[in-house]
């Protein structure tokens, strides 16, 4: 059909935004051309022009507009206006609600999981992607601890072996993001950002945890020109340079080792004396500061990030106290300011959980917006303190947060829907049986 | 060698039983000669002669010597007569008690996850496989819902992928069954049937849950001669006999459906109005039901089994009250007695936890001997009241009990040792700075 509108793509090779950016084109039937800038200088030089100085991947253009990265894509798919924009809005007035037995947020292994179960327990689920499908696992490259895989498997494999079996088991799974949850009557009301509503007798809300960010000068205008928080997307456009990663958790040693394959030297800051991380990967990058690939900055934070869109990362700004926590000390005669020159910069500094969606719910949350579930060795673990809305995953754990942790909740959420929508099947006949008796 | 007694081990296929049977003796190093009596009549017949008139495999004998089935085989591996038997006991007395960061009772799913952790966390685990080797899911033949399988995938596959990976990690695997632990006193002292000692700074204890049974008169003589606690095990042995099936939850669902292809007809006895099983295999159940190869007696609990060790199961004797629960209302005029003839009964009415070994220390455990762990949404989830203690998967889970699940926590256990060695650590080196500093 001529009224398509032309669709580009730049994309590179282990790129999982690369992925997700075109999974979503092909969900909507939309065909676009893909260029592959890996190993193409002259490609390269053409997606960095058309893109207005940016060297991540992927670039989206849409009738040579360009559309941005992921998260500009990702952005527009929410409110709509990508349909817009492709000419595939509905203009329909949706005033037809869809009633599910079961609303899933969230395609991390915890959705996935619970849908797998759900589907199994003839519940129907109907799973909304949310804004990073197949969730962080997907941005992992080779998951070693995952149990059964004695070889490894990569992320967006494991991802989508779970997606193939949900879906044999029955469960719906649809591009979108949950934007609100009205638990004020019942069915629960749940609006997507793109208009859509549902009414759903269950939530499990397993929409996990997105990176965080440190809020210093800089960030906003070099987040994607030289600042990123996936090294495994963006570390190849950085070739030859020095690199820092801010962090000192098991994502912080795993990303430091893998751009060592790309930069001249990486260097890790860490607030504080000693890492976090799991020995394994202390380990690991021990060996690399050993091979002199690595180097550890301690007791140390970046406070600023200098550069340009269009030239990247120049230097950056940082303060180091042999006391830890320097930002904390910038009285302190002892604390240090320095500035220091490096190309490129990736924050592996933890997550926020995704729960805003439920903000005006009873669902009590912590401070940082983690859900609050009932635990203890029985049955209902996953429950929040609303009947029907059940939480799985990194939305609730911020102390493991392992795949297989997640995968163990999403199980338990599901068998807990069960329950319950068995308890109110249960109730509601009786109700009937009640009101018939009263006739 | 000549002096090497003589082994041989009666099989049949998909007999997970036998192979734990073939994997002891492998283990060992002791050649065997195996008799495949799946389709062989004749060989059939030779096996129930020499076995007694028992008519399970495995049947193991050594130098012509009736040992027995798997129970009676690993019975004496714990004894460390066995050994003696076969010419390889260690007559030397074990003076030597081996120092462990770790050991994990139990190579189930729970165990096998905390081994690949561990393993991976330089804890270097040693593990000891139990009386079960594999746990429940060996008895699994198609497991369909352990998230990144979407073909499903058989349970011994799936714990042989495990033992791969927690190998590949570093974590040894050793055959045994921990018998005592020792908190009396740091390291733990543990001890194992067959007179090992180790020490060990700390402990997981995943040692899983072991099916019940009635008590009921007739169990003790008739259990593997017609009375059964597997039916993929044994089902065959009973071809167009009427089964019948004792239980309400999935795996009596399971047993019930995976037997009609042996059985003239199946027919499940269940004490209660309602299945505890989900759907999936409710249904499963119902489909059977309707194309007559299942007969579903209600609120109908067994009494007594009637047979010989010679003829197998004759009938047995079942009670029905439409109350449910009959045995607790046999004075109930309601409650109707009667007898009923099938071939074969299979037990699938839920496990006792593996924990005795663990009753002279100061964990504390629930009525049924499920280990109280600590819970809650933070770390420590997997912590006994003994520091130093963790419980992963059927010790401490009564209700969700699925293979992810006991991941998931397998996954926590190893995660809360590292922690609890790493302070254990820091503790001692402080402790040791302080004892210098006083001098």
């Amino acid at each position: 059909m001529s009224d398509q509108p032309r669709v580009e793509i730049y994309t590179k090779e282990n790129c999982p935004y690369c992925d997700k950016a075109k999974d979503l084109f092909d969900s909507k039937g939309i065909e676009y051309e893909e260029y592959n800038v890996t190993g193409d200088e002259q490609l390269f030089s053409e997606m960095v022009d058309r893109a207005e100085g940016r060297k991540t991947a992927p670039e989206v253009f849409v009738d040579d507009e360009l559309i941005g990265g992921w998260d500009d894509t990702s952005a527009l798919e929410e409110t709509g206006e990508l349909d817009e924009k492709l000419g595939i809005a509905d203009d329909e007035t949706d005033d037809a609600v869809e009633h599910r037995k079961l609303i899933i947020a969230g395609t991390g292994i915890a959705g996935l999981t619970a849908a797998i179960y759900a589907g199994r327990g003839d519940n129907e689920p109907l799973v909304i992607e949310g804004d990073e499908p197949g969730g962080q696992l997907t941005l992992t490259t080779d998951v070693a601890n995952y149990p059964g895989f004695p070889d490894g498997i990569s992320g967006p494999e494991l991802v989508n072996n779970m997606k193939e079996q949900a879906r044999q088991f029955g469960a719906e799974l649809k591009n979108g993001i949950v934007d609100s949850v009205d638990d004020s009557s019942r069915p629960f009301r749940v609006e997507l950002t793109n208009g859509d509503v549902y009414t759903a007798d269950a939530i499990i809300a397993a929409s996990g945890a997105s990176a965080r960010t440190l809020g210093i000068p800089g960030e906003d205008e070099l987040m994607g020109y030289g600042l990123s928080t996936c090294a495994t997307c963006d570390g190849a456009f950085f070739r030859d340079e020095d690199m820092l990663v801010v962090g000192g958790g098991d994502a912080a040693m795993e990303e430091a080792t893998f751009l060592t394959k790309f930069a001249d030297t990486v260097y890790i800051a860490h607030r504080r004396e000693e890492f976090r991380a799991e020995q394994y990967w202390v380990d690991r990058v021990h060996e690399k500061v050993a091979e002199g690939e690595i180097e550890i900055m301690k007791n140390t934070e970046l406070i600023e990030i200098h550069g340009s869109q269009a030239e990247g990362v120049d230097y950056v700004t940082l303060v180091e106290n042999e006391k830890g926590h320097p930002t904390d000390r910038l009285e302190d005669p002892e604390t240090e300011e320095f500035e220091f020159d490096v190309g490129a910069v990736f924050f592996a500094i933890g997550h926020t959980p995704n729960t805003s969606y439920l903000e005006d719910t009873g669902v009590e949350m912590d401070d940082e917006g983690y859900l609050r579930t009932q635990g203890g060795d029985g049955g209902g673990q996953t429950e929040t303190d609303v009947p029907g809305i059940f939480g799985a995953g990194d939305v609730v754990d911020y102390h493991y947060q392992q795949a297989v942790t997640a995968a163990g909740m999403g199980s338990k959420a599901a068998l807990d829907v069960d329950e319950y929508l068995e308890d109110v099947e249960r109730a509601d006949a009786a109700g009937m049986e009640a009101a018939a008796a009263d006739d």
